[in-house]
């Protein structure tokens, strides 16, 4: 085979590919990470480059202005290498790679300690015995795995345990060059001894707890001595590059290493904030012994390395519920080579570990009354129930909420436009952490479309209406100024199609949680709190949403906010054996309701697309 | 570093060696089994070569007669390569590699399925189980592995299992391309998954038990649908080369590279074993998936490459008295890749999982009243109890009764001596299978020693005694010319030294017995039945056996011959869930007794080294 070489500005990065790449395969080959949302089959037009030297040929296409076409700009995964190539990378285009903890972050930790504490006890998946032995005499010549058992039985631990050749092989000479002082790490859950050290190590002994995100990952490291949350830090899934959604991925993973590749940026994704979350906090890996992820099913698949192909396709299986105990390292994941990972799973192809994590965490799975979650994120999924019983439906919501997919959208972080409003006229804007404003993030769209309806921009089905100095045509078609750049910062417009694209997914949510309630036959006003989850959820204006026709009109005292679920269910998981318990029961009861299968769904949908709805009763309290 | 090669003929192997390695060490590298009772330490002087040419250094030795060394023939092991070499194997140094089964095998075949079809109901190792699974459709949308329980529930089965992330990303194409028709192998001892496979497998699933002897490895490949033996073979263990004994072997191990040297020996005579008997049963390797092995504590630490050096270090350590199930594989066994291995522990460092295996195979573990279990291999172990206790003692007898360590010793195979009588002054022997006599097996020994005692050969101390044409002076002193050659067949011979090895192992086990019967507190009389296993059990003469002072004298009919009941256990333990059951709890039950710390044991051993003993009274009936 042919190989050519090509080389991305301004990074110098320089990767050999065979003759004939496509220049976004070949950038993810240099780990550089082009946004693109179509999964690289031409149709999104944002995986832009400038193409300064070389052969190649270019696919046309519809998604390049004349401009951009005069300055050589091509997309990249249309574009195929036939000589080395020079290649400039396009700021703008860049997927980030990583971002600080954002305030988003900031606000669960200050929810997590007391609802992890006050609801479970802790045990975690791993957990450190330091054991002072007596030596082995002619009188006393128990193996040394039985002078180890013996020594545990004092801890009410089931023995014997599980313990692999390679751990045995080790123990007799650990045994005698600690002097008979040991730490052993083990897996109660599943009986097993993991690791024997020399000395005693169980004041260190952490874990991960990760949410394994569509378009973003979150991590935080634990202390498994005290359930106490030591550092958060999140970044985008690189697998981004390949696709926003999860039916993109799939679809992504079907190709010749597909699987392969997303399954190792996902990885890279993950070891990368572990190492740097343990590096800030002065952790050696090595005493990180366990993880816990959660994530929808086709991230959790795609983290396994599972074939996910069977989600997407009809009748929608995935390959288990529940997943095994594995070694992290066995799938690439770098902290302790003895450290186990165990994946939180789900009832559903559409409605996986994170939603169990939010069951979990909310501890709805508990209550007398019915609550209902929201887990709003690139995937919404939505859960209604109590004590007796759980239901859970998913909308395709699409990342726009999550401020990918759209024009100027960010996820809530500083200088995210997070408020929105139109008084006499003016536009008013506010931004996280009063920082200069740097895009809009999903609170802040919700607001924008709020206001431009209530003042009559745009129209009950979202198109711009009238002519106003602050509407103008862009390469996108018509465009609302937000925010009008001052030479240092750049001009953040809501266009047409960020409209459209919004819309869908509020009608998409909307719809689904009103299938529930039909589904489960009870109204509005029996639900006892709604729960809002998921990457966007915390700084939402409540009532800006209801007059969308993203949220029902209930009391707005109803509504609370509950951050990142997934992570906090995570981290009960990993820290409490009764909350592992709980889960497989959560997931086990809940019932999934397939709306494709439903045949009004697709009238609700519709209805629903309109602002904020062809039928206003169905968001009211006197639906019922 | 410096290589340099050595030709080994007439096979005309070639190895290349470092610069100076010595000529064992290259021939074992070459595939090349040489005798060697020492380990390679220069004082057996078996391991003879002739060498051809080349330079070398060769250290002084008393082993060599003087026309050896003019034949230029050295001791391999004390031999030191300085240059390219060619060296002669002399055909009788050589370790037979493979033997074909024995009649003493084909023995155990006739006992083997009564004992094994009465004593316990069939639940193999690793089962299958072939299931048809109804299609998926939205109706029925549980997950891949949901399915593969639901189905499995029919057979009792407890779900969830364990399974690997492995064997979890395989499922999902299986199911499919089997048109949902699979066969599950199960480990159901650890409730887990081994491999699934297309379509209908279940008639086909084998085991195999192995009896891992210091000497003779035997292996049965075992039907697991119905527990029947479908072939035997067996070979000497090729770590013979590096020692005859458990000692030797584990000193070898503390070398660099030793335990791994003596692990990957007997790995390959296991492989090799396996291999043949799976070809001639027409059986692929992939449907073996379970491996049960019974060997003494050393061996079974060479086996799963667990440093052995403890157990020879006061106070007399194992690693673990039970050892995990692992994947065949994981220590270099070739079966099914998804096959798993189990070896059956033991209670002490000197008594391992053979004697858990005989004493599960005879059921004294269930008796009333005292059963004795004598195993006279290169260790002689003997039990000692009924359903209430269970005593046991290790013997270091050698391995003279196994053949080995004797001038012209051999297996009980045919042509080998094991019967002979002086009549009127005249020998007359008779071989197994009547072939043409090429060797003495343990049988033989003892009836040897018996009639050159009665005739007055040997003294009470073994030493020859008096002249006769058929004593004459030989290379080790004196010998006694059991067979004289035809010219076709050699001279056989048992030598002064010969004589010796045999009074040590004989008082050896003797003296363990009479410790036994002391400890227990009860008197010979109270001894139901002695069954007697092992080697070279199966064809003894008890009245000759009693007559040197290796058994007691107690009625004859008391003595039962058992054969390799290590063999039977393991086999028992293969395809029986409760008699593994019940060889955990003869572990967990069993007492040991250390010899070596008992002050009487050497008075005891040193009365025995005499014919039949210095106190006839410890032998009889009357002592208690």
């Amino acid at each position: 085979m042919k190989y050519i070489v090509i080389t991305f500005y301004p990074t110098n990065k320089r990767v050999a590919v065979p003759f004939g790449s496509d220049i976004l395969t070949a950038s993810v080959k240099a780990n550089i990470f082009l946004a693109s949302s179509c999964g690289g089959k031409g149709m999104c037009g944002r995986c832009k480059v400038k193409i300064l030297s070389g052969e190649f040929d270019s696919e046309p296409t519809g998604k390049l202005s004349e401009s951009e076409k005069k300055s050589n700009i091509f997309l990249a995964c249309r574009t195929f290498a036939k000589s080395n190539l020079e290649v400039e990378i396009l700021p703008e285009t860049l997927l980030p790679s990583r971002i600080a903890p954002s305030i988003f972050e900031k606000g669960i930790e200050i929810q997590t300690p007391d609802l992890l504490k006050n609801l479970f006890p802790i045990h975690p998946l791993t957990k450190k015995y330091f054991l002072r032995l007596p030596k082995p005499s002619i009188g006393d010549s128990i193996s040394d795995i039985e002078r180890i058992y013996r020594a545990l039985k004092k801890y009410s631990i089931d023995v014997p345990l599980n313990v692999n050749i390679s751990t045995l092989r080790k123990i007799p000479q650990i045994l005698r060059e600690s002097n008979w002082e040991i730490t052993v790490t083990l897996d109660e859950d599943n009986n097993a001894i993991l690791l024997v050290e020399q000395g005693d190590t169980s004041k260190t002994n952490y874990g991960i707890a990760v949410d394994v995100g569509t378009t973003t990952i979150v991590v935080s490291l634990i202390n498994l001595n005290n359930g106490e949350t030591i550092g958060t830090e999140s970044a985008f899934n690189s697998q981004g590059v390949y696709g926003d959604d999860v039916i993109t991925r799939i679809i992504y993973a079907e190709k010749q290493q597909g699987l392969e590749t997303l399954h190792h940026l996902v990885i890279s994704t993950i070891n990368e904030l572990i190492q740097n979350i343990a590096k800030n906090h002065s952790i050696t890996l090595n005493n990180i012994t366990g993880i816990v992820s959660a994530g929808n099913m086709t991230m959790t698949h795609l983290l396994l390395k599972i074939d996910p192909s069977f989600l997407r396709r009809d009748p929608y299986i995935p390959s288990s519920n529940n997943f095994p105990t594995m070694f992290a390292a066995e799938i690439g994941i770098k902290i302790s080579p003895s450290g186990i990972l165990l994946p939180i799973g789900g009832p559903a192809s559409y409605v996986g570990g994170d939603i169990t994590a939010g069951v979990l965490a909310t501890g709805m799975y508990n209550e007398e009354n019915p609550y209902m979650l929201i887990d709003i994120g690139t995937n919404g999924e939505v859960v209604l129930g109590d004590k007796n019983w759980l239901l859970c439906v998913s909308a395709s919501a699409g990342p726009a909420f999550e401020g990918t997919g759209v024009k100027n959208g960010t996820r809530a972080i500083e200088g995210a436009i997070q408020s929105f409003k139109i008084e006499d006229g003016q536009v008013k804007i506010s931004t996280i952490g009063n920082k200069p404003p740097m895009g809009i993030c999903g609170s802040g769209y919700i607001e924008i479309i709020s206001e431009l309806f209530k003042h009559k921009f745009i129209d009950r089905a979202g198109k711009f209406a009238g002519d106003n100095e602050k509407i103008r045509n862009g390469d996108d078609g018509k465009e609302f100024i937000v925010y009008r750049g001052n030479g240092k910062t750049k001009d953040i417009l809501i266009t047409q199609v960020d409209i459209e694209n919004l819309l869908r997914a509020k009608a998409a949510i909307f719809s689904s949680i009103f299938m529930l309630i039909e589904k489960s036959g009870i109204s509005w006003e029996n639900i006892e709190k709604i729960y809002i989850a998921g990457g966007f959820g915390t700084f939402i204006n409540i009532k800006a949403a209801m007059s969308i026709g993203l949220l029902p009109n209930i009391p707005e005292e109803k509504f609370i906010f509950v951050g990142d679920t997934a992570l906090l269910g995570a981290k009960s998981f990993l820290i409490s054996k009764m909350a592992r318990k709980i889960s497989y029961d959560i997931i086990k009861n809940m019932t999934y309701i397939d709306l494709s299968t439903e045949k009004s769904y697709m009238e609700e949908y519709l209805g629903a697309l309109f602002l904020p709805h062809t039928n206003l009763e169905k968001l009211s309290l006197k639906i019922k």
